[in-house]
């Protein structure tokens, strides 16, 4: 029998490295898939349609939604972002885990859709670190910087709704914590129903035939 | 900051190797200390006070339930088990990681007294090998194999109410699995509820003095 992959779901603050890890994860082992989201959101310079996002209209996205194609889906400043169900359960069957990259709405959406996805938050060791990290990009505006902290309050709110925190201080410490965290997430009894009903039964005839 | 250790509850089968596991992780890996119970039964032949158990009188564990001093007590067949507290306080204070080798009435009593306990349920891969390695051993009798068996019925039924379940199939494997297992436990969203308030706190600060 062929196990089925783990859905895992990757948020963390700006900064922490989450889109790293990701694709660290990918490059290094073999067992993970990651999902490429739909989004209503205009591609920016240098995102590509069926890489970075699917890049669909408003009703498209909205039929996908009708269709129950997705499996979260969320509206954020005016764009919906969204998981295509097919592709995931696809992976899943073929015993890949699928990582989702999203935000938090989304990744709870995905927890009640999938009762075993595995949430997983990383976070650098502390907010100072976060502000230094936005600021050592070069590429954000003190405003932007900003915003971000803010969101990042607002997710600190909820990380306890998440099954792991990961800190992020060194980045091949954390790739590979996350890597086992989610290797030894397929050992949860949660994950293991059918092995125990297998054992139940086997238990129940044993007796009966002894 | 010292973080503190993880209480670990490791039941099993009859056969399921949960004894040598839990001997192996302590001989290999020095986070790990085991927690000697307390029981009124009387001593079989080679087992040592204080090392297999504390072998104590009704009245003295009587005593022990009344002024809390146990994190955990069941009665079975007749006798009392349970686990002083002082002993496994202390070490998971040190940032050690405490295992209880117990039964399930135990381990949820414990789980119960200590939410962020990590329950293990150690099984072979099937029935039948719980069977071939009870006859192995050559030194019960069909009688004792099939009180096993059906004590084993009687645990398969409420294995999902552990955290984990390791197969057993190969015995290093097996050791390295709940090692590993144990290791990630340590990022549970549910351990990590003063960091997250730290994190907190941070952004309230941060965002005030900005």
């Amino acid at each position: 029998m062929k196990n089925k992959g783990v859905l895992i779901v990757i948020s963390g603050f700006a900064g922490s490295g989450k889109g790293t890890i990701t694709k660290e994860l990918i490059k290094r082992y073999d067992n993970y898939r990651v999902s490429v989201s739909a989004t209503t959101r205009k591609p920016r310079p240098m995102e590509e349609n069926g890489k970075d996002y699917f890049f669909v209209s408003r009703e498209e996205f909205e039929r996908m939604i009708r269709e129950n194609e997705l499996l979260e889906y969320t509206e954020y400043v005016g764009n919906y972002y969204g998981t295509p169900k097919k592709y995931v359960e696809k992976m899943l069957n073929e015993g890949k885990d699928v990582i989702l990259e999203i935000e938090y709405i989304g990744a709870f959406n995905a927890k009640k859709a999938f009762n075993e996805a595995v949430l997983i938050f990383v976070t650098p060791p502390s907010v100072n670190e976060v502000y230094l990290r936005l600021k050592g990009r070069n590429t954000e505006s003190e405003e932007v910087i900003l915003k971000r902290i803010k969101r990042g309050q607002e997710e600190a709110a909820i990380i306890d709704k998440y099954d792991y925190v990961i800190v992020n201080d060194d980045i091949e410490t954390a790739i590979e914590d996350i890597h086992n965290t989610i290797k030894c997430s397929k050992f949860s009894s949660v994950r293991n129903g059918e092995f125990v009903a297998k054992l139940k039964n086997e238990f129940d005839e044993f007796l009966k035939n002894y």
